[in-house]
C-alpha cells in the first residue's frame, strides 16, 4: 500500500489467486468496476498458459505459481488477494497471505471444516489483516430489497423460507470431487444457507437432512442431491433442495403471515433478478437488472481496508454457513436432528451495504470451462 | 338403486353427510354439474337449520341429523354416501353407510390413523360396496397434464419437487383441533404427499420432518406448521412445507435432468390453475381455467359403481397418503428419520381420468365460514 497517497487517492492492490472459471469471467473483469479503489497487480496460478494469457489480457506483470504466492505478493506490492481457489485450499493461502502481511477477500464457501475457518479468522486476527468472505449477494440490490422487504413488515411476520437451487454439472468439474470441496451443498447449499440466514436475521439451532447421489459423473464421491431442513430459535422454518444433477432453478421464496415474496432468478450474476411479491392475493413483479456483483465486493472491501472497518460479510459469516452445512452433513449421515449451538454475529448485510455496477462481459475463459453444462 | 332402468338412464343418488363449508359452497352445487349420471337425494347434518335451508335450496325431501344415517339412506333409496365431515367421523359414518349397502365417497384424507383406513377398506369390501378418497386433482386437467408432462421424458428424469402450501386458519376452525382431525400436515400436507406421489408413480421409503406451532389461535394443540423431506426408492426426493399460519401460497415445482415444471396456484379449485413449464431455458405458460372439480369425482364414482368398476382413488390411495403422514408425524416427535414398508399400488392417475366440467358460483353458506381468514 503506498504510505504517501491520501485515502481518497489510494487504490488496494490486488492479487487473484486462483485463475479457475468464477476468477476468469467474473473476479478479473471486475476490476475494470472497482477503479474507483481498487486495482489487479499480480496473478497467481498453477497452469502457466493462464497466467501468460490472463497476464497479457488484462496488463498484469507480476505473475507466478503456487509456490511463489510470497514472492509474487512482494513484487507486486500487494495490498489484498482475492482466493478464488478450491474450497479445500482457502485455509493455506488465507494463512499464507495473511502471514505476508495482506488483506484476504477469500471466495464461499469459506472452508469444508470449521477448524479450518477458526484457523483462516485467528490467522488474519493475529497478523492484523481483514478477512472477508465474498458473499457477493451481500452487496446486491434484489437480495438486499427482500432483506428491507422481510424487515419492513409487509409480509407480515416472516416465517418459512423455501429455496430450490439447482445445476446439472460437467462431468469433470471439481464440484464432482470431494477432495477439492464439490458436492451440491457446499457448492450450491451455502446460498440458500446463506439466503435463510439474512433474511430471518438469526441463526438456526436444528438441522435435518437427506443427501443422494444418482449419477456418478456429477457426483464422484459427494453429494448430488441435498434436501435440508433448518429451525430457528424463533420458529421460522428454512427448507431447500439443493442438486448439481437438475436442469438450472435458482429460486426462494420468503412466507409471512401477510403475504410472500418469490425471487427468482435469485442467486445468479448472469441474469436478471426478480421479485414476484404478493401481498393480499395481489403479486407485483420487479426487475433488478443484470449487474456486476464483483466489483461491488472489491469496492466494500477495498473501503474496508481503507478505512479500517470489519468487512460484514466477516470470517465468523464464513464460519456460520460452514457450520450448519456441517451439521446438515452430519444429520444427511446420522438420520437425526442435528442441534447447531448458539453463534452472535455483529453484523447483518442490509441495503446500506448496496453497491450497484454496470454489468460486464464474460470474456472467453482460457481452460476454464463452466461448471454448469446448460 | 332402480334396479329396472338401464345404465345409460340409471343415476346414482347420493346422500351427503356433512353441511360443514366444503359440502355447501363445492360439493352440493356439483351435482348439477353431475346430472348425467348423479342425483343429490338426501342430507345429513347435526344441525336442523342448516337443514332445513340447504334441503329447500336444493329441493332435498330427505334429511335428517346423524343418528338418523341409516334411516334417511334408506328412506331416499341412496346408492351412495359423500362423506364430508371432520377426519375423525370418516370411519364411523363408512362403517355405517357400507353397512346400510350403500357406496362411499370419502373427504380426504382418509383417517387419523392407518387402522381405521384399513377398517374403511375392510368395511366396504366386506359389503361389496365401493370405497373412493375425494382426491378432486386426480380428475383435474392441470394436475393430470403435470403427471404426464413427467412421464414424458419432456424434463428428463424427474427427481426433485418442492411444494409450499399455506393458509391462515380462522380461529375456531375446526383445522385448529385435533379432536375433529386438525392440523396443517392432515390438511393441506396431504394435498403435496398426494401430488409428489402422483408425480413420481411410487411410494416414499423414508421421511424426515418437523412441525411447530407459534399462534395458538391457528394451532391449539396440533401442527401450525410442518416442513418433511420424503425419499423414494428411485432416488427422488420430495420436499415441502404446509402452514395454516401463512398467508396463502399454493405451489409445487418438478424438477428434472432437463427442465422444471412450476405449477401455481396447484391445488385450488377457486382460480386458474397455472403451469410454468421451463426447458432449455425456455419458460412456457399455460392457464388452466377454474372449473368444477367436484362434479367430477361424483360422475367418476358413479360410473365406477354403474360398470363395477374399482374407483382410482381408492381406500389403499387414501392409505398411502395417511401412512405417509402418520410416518411424517413420527419423525417430527422422534427428530429422526422414519422408514415406511412398501405399498403395491394398482392404479394411479392419469390424463384418461381427465374429467371437465364448468365452474359453478359458490352459494353463500349457511353457518358454515370458510376455514380460511383471507
Amino acid at each position: 500500500m503506498s504510505k504517501t497517497a491520501s485515502n481518497e487517492t489510494r487504490k488496494i492492490r490486488y492479487a487473484v489467486v486462483g485463475a479457475g472459471n468464477i476468477a476468469q469471467v467474473a473476479v478479473l473483469p471486475a476490476f475494470k468496476n472497482a477503479a474507483e479503489n481498487s486495482e489487479l497487480v499480480a496473478l497467481v496460478s498453477g497452469d502457466p498458459e493462464k497466467l501468460a494469457a490472463l497476464g497479457e489480457r488484462y496488463g498484469v506483470a507480476q505473475r507466478g505459481g503456487y509456490d511463489e504466492l510470497e514472492d509474487v505478493l512482494g513484487r507486486a506490492r500487494a495490498d489484498a488477494v482475492y482466493i478464488a481457489l478450491p474450497n479445500t485450499m482457502h485455509r493455506e493461502y488465507t494463512e499464507r497471505a495473511a502471514a505476508a502481511g495482506v488483506h484476504v477477500l477469500c471466495e464461499k464457501p469459506m472452508a469444508m471444516t470449521e477448524e479450518d475457518c477458526e484457523a483462516m479468522i485467528r490467522a488474519t486476527k493475529d497478523r492484523g489483516v481483514k478477512l472477508m468472505i465474498a458473499y457477493r449477494l451481500h452487496f446486491e440490490e434484489a437480495n438486499l430489497q427482500a432483506v428491507e422487504i422481510a424487515r419492513s413488515g409487509k409480509l407480515g411476520e416472516v416465517r418459512a423460507f423455501t429455496s430450490l437451487f439447482t445445476q446439472v454439472v460437467r462431468p469433470g468439474d471439481i464440484r464432482t470431487r470431494s477432495d477439492e470441496g464439490g458436492g451440491a451443498l457446499f457448492d450450491l447449499g451455502v446460498y440458500c444457507v446463506n439466503a435463510a440466514r439474512y433474511l430471518f436475521r438469526e441463526e438456526p439451532s436444528e438441522v435435518l437432512a437427506t443427501s443422494l447421489r444418482i449419477d456418478e459423473r456429477r457426483a464422484k464421491d459427494v453429494d448430488e442431491t441435498t434436501a435440508a431442513i433448518l429451525r430457528f430459535p424463533s420458529g421460522a422454518v428454512a427448507q431447500f433442495t439443493v442438486s448439481q444433477g437438475l436442469a438450472s432453478v435458482s429460486s426462494f421464496r420468503l412466507a409471512g403471515t401477510e403475504g410472500n415474496l418469490r425471487v427468482e432468478p435469485a442467486f445468479d450474476y448472469t441474469a436478471d433478478i426478480k421479485h414476484y411479491l404478493t401481498v393480499g392475493g395481489k403479486t407485483e413483479e420487479k426487475t433488478f437488472k443484470k449487474r456486476d456483483q464483483f466489483a461491488p465486493e472489491l469496492v466494500y472491501f477495498s473501503r474496508c481496508i481503507l478505512e479500517d472497518r470489519e468487512p460484514e460479510p466477516s470470517g465468523l459469516e464464513g464460519l456460520a454457513d460452514v457450520r450448519v452445512m456441517l451439521a446438515i452433513q452430519s444429520s444427511a449421515a446420522s438420520g437425526r436432528v442435528e442441534a447447531i449451538p448458539p453463534l452472535k454475529l455483529e453484523q447483518r448485510p442490509d441495503m446500506g451495504q448496496n453497491i450497484k455496477k454496470p454489468a460486464v462481459a464474460a470474456p472467453e475463459p482460457v481452460k476454464a470451462p463452466s461448471p454448469s453444462e446448460e
